[in-house]
C-alpha cells in the first residue's frame, strides 16, 4: 500500500482534493517532502483543467487512489531551489506539465522521450520514490525534480500557458514527430475542445494550411475568425466530405466520443497520417482497405518529452501561442467540472491558484 | 463498355481464362496489340499464382470483367521492341508485376510511387489507354510500356523469381519506407505463406532479428531451419506472447484471416510500427490505447513502384533471395487455385508457362 504523505514528509502544504469517486473536490491539507538537492520548490499561481482531471477524481480509470489534488497544467514562481539545481532560480517563471519522473535510464529517457517511459511518474495519482503519493496543481506548492520543469519566458501570459504543458505539448508533439509541421502541408483539426483550438494554433504557426472537422455548423465562424484556421468542415455533410476526398497530409483527431474513422482516412492523401489523441470507451472500426491502397497510417501520440516541452513552450512564445481560456476561482472548480463534462468552456478553464486558494483551517 | 481486344488489336495470343464466376480456368485465344514504339514484347516463361489471381477469377471483389486472364507474376523474354526502347533490347529477361500503365503526371507517378497514382492500369482485368482490357501472365505474349518492364540478373532463376514481381514488392516496399531495414532491428513477421515467406528473407537479408508469428506451431521447424527466422512465436500460446510484450521494432502483417490486432500491438516497443498488408472481410477492432500510450502505429502498403521493384529484384540478386515454389504445368492451374485455397503450397506456385502452355486451336 502506497504510504500516506504524512508518514514521510513534514512541509505543510493546501489544495483541493476529491475524497471519493463522487469526484466532488474539497479543501484538503497534505505535506510535501523537502527540497531536494535536484529540486524546485515553487508557490502555485495558475493550474488549468484538464479533461482526464474529470475521469481521475472520478475514478473513471479505475486506478484513482484517494485523497486526490488533480491538476497537471502548472505555472509557478520558485522559492527554493536544491543545492545541485542548475536551471533554475528563486524568481523564476516554471511549468509542470503532467509528469514528474521516469527511470532516467531506458530507451525512451535517453532519447528525451521521458513521456514513454515505462516507469515514468504521473504528476498527481501515482506513488513517487519516497513512497508517497504524488499531488497535483490544485494547491498551494509543489516540489518536483528540475528535470520536470521547464522555464516559462517572460512574454508569455501565465495563466494562458498553464494549459499549454498538457493540452499545449500533446498536440504540438505528434505535429513535429509525424512530419506535419512543414508549410504549406494541409492539416485536418478533427473537434474544437482544449486540444483541438491549441492544435489550429500551432499548426497555423508552424505555416500549415489548417481544415478545421467538426460536427457542429455553428463552429465555423469561430473556427475561422477567431482562431485563424484556412477553412471548414461539417463532418456530418456528405457533400462536403466528398469535396475533400484525398486533399490533407495528415489529421490530428482530439475527439474522443466514439465517431467513425474511415471518412477520416477519406480526407487524407496517399501517404497521409491519421493521430488518434482521443481514447473512447469501445474500439474504432478499422477498415484496412485505405490504409493499404493509399499507403496511410493510423498513429498515436501522449503529451511529449521535456526537452521537447521546453521546445514547445519556446515555440509559443516566439509565435504568440496563447490558449483561449476561462478564467475561476478555486472554490468555483466542481462547477467548472461539471461545465467541463457538457463541453461548456472555450476552451480551458484555468484555477487562478495565487488569488484564489484560501488555507482552509 | 470496355471494347473486346479483338476489335482494337490484332496480333494473336493464347492462354487461359476464366469465362465466368465459377473461376475455372479454361484455353483461350485473344488478340494483343502491336509493339508500340516505347513498348516490349516478350513471350511469357513463367507466372506466379498470386492468391488475388483466386479472388479476381471468381469476382469476389466484385470488379472482375470476363473473359479474365489471370498473373501479375511475370517473367518472359523479350521478342520484340519499340523504336524508342531504351533499357531493353530483344533476347533480354524481363519481368512485369501488378501494373502496366499509370498517369505518369500526378504527385504519386512523379515521385517513382505509380502503384499510388490513381489512374494505375492493373496488368489484367483493366481497361487500357485503347480500350481494351489487360490480359495477364497465364498466357503466351504480353505487350508493356517499358517503364512498367524490369530487367532480371542473370544469376537470379527465372521461376524462382516471377514471384518477386508482386508477393517480393509487397513485403519488401513496406520494409523500407517503414524503415524497418536497419540492421539490429527486431522484426516481427506474421503469417508463413507467400508473402510471410519473402518476408523472412528479405527482412533476414536486410539485416534484422526476425521473430515469426504464426498460429500453427507446426511451422516453427520450417521457419528457423529453412528460412532463416531467428525465433517462433504461436500466436494462440498466451505465455510465450507474455514474454514477448514490447520487443519488436516493427511487425509485417501478412494474414488476411480476421485476426486480432491488440496482441500483435502489444508486441511492439514503443514507436513500433504494425504494418498490414492483408485484407480481412471485416474491420478490424482498434483499441487505440497502446497507440497512444506507446506512439505506435498501424500502416498499410501496397505493391512498390517501378524503380523499387527493380530495386527490389537487385537486391533479390544481390542476396540471392528465391521464392520457395513449386512449378506447375498450365493444365493443372485449376487443381493449384483448389489447393492455393486451402493454403496447400509451399509457398507459391509458378506455372511453367513456357514449356507448358499449348495453342488450343
Amino acid at each position: 500500500m502506497a504510504r500516506l504523505p504524512e508518514e514521510v514528509h513534514s512541509n505543510k502544504a493546501f489544495g483541493w482534493a476529491a475524497k471519493d469517486s463522487s469526484g466532488v473536490l474539497s479543501p484538503f491539507n497534505f505535506f510535501t517532502r523537502e527540497t531536494g538537492e535536484k529540486d524546485v520548490t515553487f508557490k502555485m499561481l495558475y493550474c488549468g483543467i484538464c479533461h482526464s482531471d474529470l475521469h481521475m477524481v472520478k475514478n473513471e480509470w479505475g486506478n484513482s487512489i484517494y485523497p486526490l489534488v488533480p491538476g497537471h497544467e502548472i505555472v509557478g514562481e520558485v522559492t527554493e531551489i536544491g543545492c545541485k539545481v542548475q536551471k533554475f532560480k528563486v524568481g523564476d517563471r516554471v511549468g509542470v506539465g503532467c509528469m514528474v519522473g521516469s527511470c532516467h535510464s531506458c530507451d525512451n529517457c535517453i532519447n528525451n522521450l521521458e513521456n514513454y517511459c515505462p516507469k515514468m511518474i504521473f504528476t498527481y495519482g501515482t506513488k513517487y520514490y519516497d513512497g508517497a503519493v504524488t499531488h497535483g496543481g490544485y494547491s498551494n506548492t509543489m516540489v518536483v525534480d528540475e528535470h520536470f520543469v521547464v522555464s516559462i519566458p517572460e512574454n508569455l501570459p501565465l495563466d494562458a500557458t498553464a494549459p499549454l504543458l498538457c493540452a499545449g505539448i500533446t498536440v504540438y508533439s505528434p505535429l513535429r514527430f509525424y512530419g506535419l509541421d512543414k508549410p504549406g502541408l494541409r492539416v485536418g483539426v478533427v473537434g474544437l475542445g482544449g486540444l483541438g483550438h491549441l492544435a489550429v494554433k500551432f499548426a497555423k504557426a508552424m505555416g500549415t494550411n489548417v481544415t478545421v472537422i467538426s460536427t457542429s455548423p455553428s463552429k465555423q465562424k469561430e473556427a475561422l475568425e477567431n482562431l485563424g484556421a484556412d477553412s471548414f468542415l461539417v463532418s456530418r455533410d456528405q457533400d462536403q466530405l466528398q469535396a475533400a476526398i484525398g486533399t490533407l497530409d495528415g489529421i490530428i483527431d482530439t475527439v474522443s466520443a466514439q465517431h467513425p474513422l474511415l471518412p477520416l482516412l477519406g480526407l487524407l492523401k496517399s501517404h497521409g497520417k491519421l493521430v488518434i489523441l482521443g481514447i473512447p470507451g469501445k474500439p474504432f472500426e478499422l477498415q484496412v482497405f485505405p490504409l493499404i491502397q493509399g499507403r496511410k497510417l493510423i498513429g498515436g501520440s501522449m503529451i511529449g518529452g521535456m526537452k521537447e516541452t521546453q521546445e514547445m513552450i519556446n515555440f509559443a512564445a516566439e509565435h504568440n501561442i496563447k490558449t483561449d481560456i476561462e478564467v475561476i476561482a478555486m472554490d468555483y472548480v466542481n462547477t467548472a467540472m461539471d461545465r467541463l463534462l457538457k463541453g461548456d468552456v472555450k476552451y480551458r478553464f484555468v484555477i487562478d491558484i495565487g488569488n484564489t486558494l484560501m488555507p482552509s483551517s
